[in-house]
């Protein structure tokens, strides 16, 4: 059940139940699992214990209310979760339990962790969405349409080509993307310092243990310089904007007034509980609502990232609760860009007239080579 | 149970339940009620429609998973809420439900029905916090510290200066907080663009009737002009943020380089999952990381200001998904705020020596009577 | 010479004026002569050093780039003036500059007096549209148009009601700016440590004093719990938010397909460099581009506004960079409300036809009333 | 001259003068004039015509005021620019003056042109601090200090491994800032619509020759779809975040009560204006304060990129008025890196007593080979 139910709307179911308590929770137990088992191949803990450990991270029960309840006395959510493992792993091992870790370990583990599924299915369905929008932009290669900038009419240009455009910066964030997740999306192994330094010299293969049982990137404690990772949230910024852009084009090309694209056909869509007639482009404002909540959530992160000495105080945890809105936002953005993908309506006609009564003349021919082009450097998604 | 679990920390129970989704939903169906029977009173809808709807309210099971999913679709939750309860009502009445209302109307009411228990709870956190400022700025109105500025020694000030400063602020940022909620935290009835169109003479008593029985403010339709909205928003926004500065000092000064302050006794507060002796000042973590928050959440508000036409797209839905986070943010702060209030731990013999070895000299006599100054202006909180 | 070439556009002349380098450098050197003048009244400096510190702020010659290179090694502008002040005035009296005041009594004070003329200036410029809304909604208070909601047709309004909103919002924006101003544009005097440490027992006269001198209110110092001060920029923000939704709704009105609105005649107004016949609504674009600054220029405010001890460190300053920004993104809004006071066309028979082609039927007569309605609670602009 | 004093301490000198007046003028003017070149040799143009408009370029003397106050008019400063120059080219070749191109084709390659210098700056300042930082990381390789987190002691660590991942995150940062440099800082060319639409078959060549002249990258036009642009924005801003980390870590460790590092010593440095004895760290004052601006200000250049159709009305002209302020956060993060790379203080004797009273025990002898470790990825850097 949604903590905030306006907010539910700006998510997308997968997106949500990645990060939902159950989830979230898994994903903590997981890193401890997994850490266990790299330290018991390491040596560094009996092998018993890390079996224990796992089979206790698979059944152990937490009470999220009295976990959120301690975890305020904390600020943090690892500590009463570490207390109830080790309570349920017994004293003959308690002591192995998050052996060398932090909380900030657990924490940034489970994040990228829930964060990871999150943004396969982003790859998944930018590709696909590139893939519709190519169709289309070839469909349209030669509709002509009225270019329009500061909102008035300028010059024609063809349905083709914008929606090229839309294609092409989708599938540059699409790499972009993918680029800062190889690095960025990783796992966070430290200890009370980030030197490792309980694990003596088994740290780093720990660590990538680590790393390949929960398949994150290995990369060095990023407690604190957390450049990669803010890479990696600002190009999740990037695909919400770029969808944002494509959903206000299509908020604008649909006006009645305009009238030469919607986001779905005019029997689907938006209701108004006040007017039966009316089709909102619902999609549209869902996606500009996410786009517009984006800004602000970077700048939280960016906000937090002048951190203080070995871990911050108070930055961190902000940057914590603020991430899984921005996969929210994320997934609002791909849930649009597959209606848009499946279900765009272009009436060539309505842009015809419109280019006759504001637009001046047709198109010049070499339009349609514009798109090609654009298309020809789209090829992968042909 | 939370969406966000790391989020979860970052909020105060009570706020929390205020926002959660039975609330918000009780909300939704409390408005619609209420609108029922304020027309039923003007005579716009039979009394026995009227009725029948308060009893289905009261008795409707919402599917809260339809519920969002269907509100995907139309960019609304109301849109299917009202659904529901035309449905259980029944043909006789169901045209009579959220008569002349529009989906804005249910959700922003509902917003501010949310809201108004979170703010009579800060007005008395914040009232027995600067009580209880007053109260150790007294004991400490002549107790020498050293005051620091760009973070290095500068002149003596004492301890009650300080904490008199604390206070103060909390205590202006009280009352403009008061002064915006009498007239931002109002109903909002405007039917499908914000002239009541459909209520004929009858529209502005039957909002004055709604608003009476929400508790809220009666205020012509703010559906996009939200300027008193936002400026009750920014003062919430300023209460976390003078917290924020309250953690702030409190965090540097618990440093134990320093130790003259903690906002706890030490054998209180924050665990380390890392470091069993360690002590963290998670008070000072959660409310700074509340504070962190709040400038990135006020600009999506701003951002969202800039509406569209008679109804906003997108931003308008954005603005709806971050005021419960505003809320949990001023929520996490009272929690700190109440926190120092009751046990703010006041080192004067380390004090003393700091100011021995990195100020010189006592402070001036005459420093005792700005606390005192600044204390006969708080002599409502004695 | 504007500095930003680019920002220059988002400015308004006077305002420009108001903050730039000579208009800064005079409000510093004039709280110096005011404060020397008030401290030689109050008996704490001889009357010959306040008239020669007078005298030498009215001659002083400051080389600013020298000023601001020294400024960067001390972090501080008012270090290097504060010197060239002392020698200037010889050494006679060179003890009695700036005595018992520091770096950010001198800025903080400077800054509220660039900033007293500008808002002085939006006082009447906000009267004047206000009342020029009010004549073009009365003009227009039968015209009928279309609602739009969610940028689609939603019931009929009338032109009139639209217009009168905006002014409604505008004259709320305007009072509480001017109640902000009251509190918060004051002047700042407390020393080393806020206290007036070094003023004895005259601190509280001299700067009542030096309030009257420099117009401001007189308030104890507020250099670090800014709450005042913050809540006045706020206000401000929120006259560009309502200035950029009036642009927003201008914008989409004056599209060719909608063509029921423009801010100016067809012959003013944007022109293109690359199409000659193009018309730009110009003034909305700057309108806008002011609008979409602040949401990020006031999260600078409020991030630093979590400042440390007795003064911050680098958040003042961040502060104190940005606040011109916002003072000019004001300027802008003006500029543009005066434009759409003087220059608002309407064209009521386009409105018409639009309502015919995508809307249905007359508005309600009622809707007439409610542009009296609100006409009336605006009668003051009559 | 600044046109903004207290921001003009946020700048570095070079940095500042890569986005004046001139300079941005003459960044404009090369536009046209490379332009020229370029469509000349394409056979576009006459030579003769590129000759005559190189030389007006060079010799014509732009009023600034006046094409401000005109850029107002049509919300560009191209507009007027561009009749200047045509003015000053004469009859015979004014139409093929800025043929084919737009207003946003010069503004955009003039904040790319005047990007560049700084962005050559910062990748030469980056190397050297970087250089240096590891050359201090070598020396304290095993000088004990104590580790904190959460601003309270945690275990210790050595001030070699907490520089050598200074030195890593900047390394990064200059690593990924070059990468986006090569696809973002790229020529603008587009003409009216984005689709060289005027330039028939030869617009892909002449924008290459543009590019070649101009020392910027080749890219289709981005008008709206600004991706890699903003990329490279952000990771300017992420170098400014790690510089404010480096800052806030430098003024914790400076305070008196800790003692254990400064950012130059004791006798340079921040001065006070009210307190001659003290020394501030001035260079952490301005980092912090250019790295609180940058969230705000990637807020708005975020904001700005959901744009409308071919050219956005408000949003793109927003962005580029940031555009300087982002640059000059970053001058300013240089100015302090460059400070930190040759004056940083390390008192490692206050570090091994610190440890003794607050931390316990050595360090595990393993932390010298951890920053060996990091030293051995610097290798380039060595």
């Amino acid at each position: 059940m949604p903590a905030n139910l306006p907010a539910a709307l700006l998510s997308r179911p997968a997106f949500a139940a990645a990060f939902d308590t159950p989830a979230f929770v898994g994903a903590m137990l997981r890193f401890e699992a997994a850490l266990a088992a790299a330290q018991a191949a390491e040596g560094l803990i009996p092998a018993a214990a890390a079996t224990a450990i796992e089979a206790a991270c698979a059944r152990v029960d937490i009470d999220v209310d009295a976990l959120v309840a301690e975890g305020r006395r904390s600020a943090s959510l690892a500590v009463p979760l570490v207390e109830r493992l080790r309570a349920a792993v017994g004293d003959a091992h308690r002591a192995h339990v998050h052996f060398g870790a932090t909380s900030q370990d657990v924490l940034d583990t489970a994040m990228a962790s829930c964060l990871k599924p999150c943004l396969e299915e982003a790859d998944r369905a930018l590709e696909a969405t590139v893939r519709a929008l190519v169709r289309r932009a070839r469909e349209h290669r030669a509709t002509p349409m009225l270019g329009r900038t500061l909102m008035q009419p300028a010059l024609p240009i063809t349905a083709g080509l914008r929606i090229a455009r839309w294609a092409t910066a989708l599938a540059q964030d699409r790499e972009r993307l993918a680029e800062a997740q190889s690095v960025g999306l990783a796992v966070q192994l430290g200890g009370a310092v980030g030197a490792l330094e309980a694990l003596g010299d088994r740290g780093a293969a720990v660590r990538h243990r680590l790393a390949l049982a929960l398949g994150l990137a290995d990369a060095r404690a990023w407690h604190v310089h957390r450049n990669a990772w803010i890479d990696l949230l600002g190009r999740i910024a990037q695909v919400t904007l770029t969808t944002g852009k494509v959903a206000r084009d299509l908020a604008l090309a649909s006006q009645p007034e305009v009238g030469e694209m919607r986001e779905a056909p005019a029997d689907a869509g938006g209701r108004s509980s006040a007017m039966a007639h009316k089709r909102n482009p619902a999609g549209c404002a869902l996606a500009l609502a996410a786009a517009l909540r984006v800004p602000g959530l970077m700048s939280v992160i960016h906000s937090a990232a002048i951190a203080e000495n070995e871990r911050a105080l108070g930055g961190w945890q902000a940057e914590l609760a603020t991430v899984p809105d921005l996969a929210a936002a994320l997934g609002t953005s791909l849930d649009f860009l597959e209606q848009v993908g499946t279900s765009l309506v272009v009436d060539a006609a309505r842009m015809r007239s419109n280019l006759e009564t504001y637009g001046g003349g047709a198109p010049p021919a070499r339009l349609a080579t514009d798109v090609d082009e654009l298309l020809a450097e789209l090829a992968p998604y042909a």
